[in-house]
């Protein structure tokens, strides 16, 4: 007896069932609450004037970025050449890759973007990275785009202090094939203040060197709501927002009821009158804890407890749930994940639903882009 | 201009490439640590007197399973009824699902399959399973052989005495469609000998009731060579000690040589003296932290302690590296993971090398196989 595998990209026979009759485990987006999550933040740009850019790294979907676009966006962030490649051939003009590129294969493909859309933009943190660029890009018909990466105080990447930041600015407008067109930090520091010093001071030592800076671009979800307490930034990022998530929710930022994604996952076991198992293990919900002592929210049981994961199992304590409420075999749940944007690059694609109906099934086009 | 994004199956062109050409963050598999590793866990179950069932959940490629099988192994493990579709379908025909199969498609596709092949097998920890298998395979040509999974003190699935055992394997037994074959546990008890205590407990049951009990299936890398120290078990089942990772060295199974993936990452960013910033984060290494502290071993530098990750980030301290021997910005540096099974669930394809030189590249056929 001949099985046939699944199509690769199966999904439109899907529309119009039920989320109910998917196989678990399962992510699944509520078309409504990423709508709302859309509008409400664009709405909040808008009010701040501030340019909005939302980094794809949360969905990977094209469509989305395009809803989002539609909503007021100005251009969209990439964390990678790969990811860049995939919103680029969708129709994407104004990328913006927050990473420092490096290697000739990702060099390589770097100047065949820019040599396909007009946008293109990197940041840089350091000269290692800027004389790569230099040497990809000296003789290109398109000069590329760069921004100085700056610390504000998060502890990734980042030059350390505004001083530093003009000199790699200086440094990028001196090298051959690369333009400076501006100033972003991610993550930003633990104050919306410090940032604004940064780059406040950077902006002032640029502009003593005569220096046109026209990109100052602050990013992150929890932030954005304060996007007016940094007043030099012309522009914020953010992925998360779209979907939240838990962290979000805990951040301020949302509520439990603002989070578009929710894993669905069935009860396999109750081997105990405490102990659930889900089939929802690190394999659909990641092991990010984010701070957080479990792994995600359970939506249908507040009180239960994912206590652990294995790769395709989940540990629920349910000793503070009242004995006569606790899920049963067989029984489905929801859960709010800590961190969406992690487990969204695990499936290959995303069901969205309205009121439980599915609408689409949309391929996660730029997940898995290793090469 | 137009780019051609890459076929959904690459990877020819790559062998005889060195993997220092390969864009990082990418994980890469040494074929002889590899084989050694088949060859070494064989040996020792061929001493045992075990029959040997390697867990297809670590690397999920088909013609990996064919090599556990070439050396000895006795079938396969699978977790998933997706899974065990696409091991079904490369030709594998004694196939073990070690999960409580529910809902409805489930079962209509693990139906599909034990017509498909001969060798199926599934575990059950509860009535409602046992229901529902039944009721699915009343009138199948073929009755479903179903283990009973026995929690032996791992926490995890599985019933929770010997009793209990006896109990379901009378139910399996009465049940139309349904043959009972055996015994099974995992994650395994911290002594080898409270496995050994549940398991003759209970067959000594089942003998008492004059049931057979073929299959008595015993697991975990860790737990490998310790196998003779449960004399009831008739097979063993492991998963990562194919690959091995920073986890399985810890438990003392293998030796950080041992490690047959490596994740090659390049270093970005060397904002301080004393940080660096690499391009694998959590969408390359994941967060499974498997209790260590951070978040994998970095070989070329072991006292760099890779202290936090991003997505597409992973913060390096340096200060216990000596000033003058820290990775400096464009260098590729070596992670061995601390859990290689959810590395490899992150991509779509695996790359394997001999010193350094491509050998070849592997659809990782079985992961995202979502419904």
């Amino acid at each position: 007896m001949e099985r046939k595998l699944p199509d690769p990209t199966p999904g439109a026979d899907l529309i119009g069932a039920r989320i109910a009759q998917l196989s678990t485990p399962v992510p699944v987006i509520d078309e409504d609450r990423m709508a709302a999550n859309i509008a409400r933040v664009q709405a909040c740009m808008d009010k701040e004037g501030k340019a909005f850019r939302p980094h794809i790294k949360t969905h990977k979907i094209p469509a989305l970025a395009e809803q989002q676009v539609a909503a007021g966006a100005r251009g969209i962030n990439c964390q990678k050449v790969t990811e860049a490649e995939v919103f680029a051939d969708a129709g994407f003009d104004d990328i913006l890759i927050t990473f420092n590129v490096l290697g000739p294969k990702k060099l390589e493909r770097l100047a065949a973007l820019n040599g396909q859309i007009s946008g293109l933009k990197v940041v840089a943190d350091n000269m290692v990275t800027v004389q790569g660029l230099s040497e990809t890009f000296a003789n290109a018909a398109r000069p590329l785009s760069v921004l100085v990466e700056c610390d504000t105080g998060g502890g990734r990447c980042g030059v350390q202090s505004p001083e530093a930041a003009l000199d790699l600015a200086k440094a990028i407008e001196a090298a051959p094939g690369l333009t400076f067109v501006g100033l972003l930090t991610y993550p930003q520091a633990f104050t919306e203040e410090a940032v604004e010093t940064f780059f406040s001071s950077a902006l002032k030592l640029l502009e003593s060197e005569n220096i046109a800076c026209p990109i100052v671009s602050n990013g992150g979800t929890p932030s954005l709501f304060n996007a007016g307490k940094v007043p030099s930034a012309t522009e914020h990022r953010a992925g998360t927002y779209i979907y939240n998530d838990r962290a979000m929710a805990r951040a301020g930022h949302c509520t439990l009821d603002d989070c578009a994604m929710h894993i669905l996952a069935t009860v396999v076991s109750r081997p105990t009158d405490t102990r659930a198992v889900i089939d929802a293990g690190s394999k659909a919900l990641t092991s990010d804890l984010l701070g957080f002592g479990d792994f995600g929210h359970v939506v249908d049981y507040p009180d239960a407890v994912i206590t652990g994961l294995s790769e395709e199992h989940g540990v629920l304590d349910l000793s503070k749930c009242a004995p006569d409420a606790r899920p049963q075999i067989g029984e489905r749940i929801r859960i709010i994940p800590n961190h969406t944007c992690v487990v969204s690059n695990l499936v290959d694609r995303m069901v969205f639903h309205r009121d439980g109906v599915i609408t689409r099934v949309e391929s996660v086009a730029a997940r898995g882009r290793v090469w």
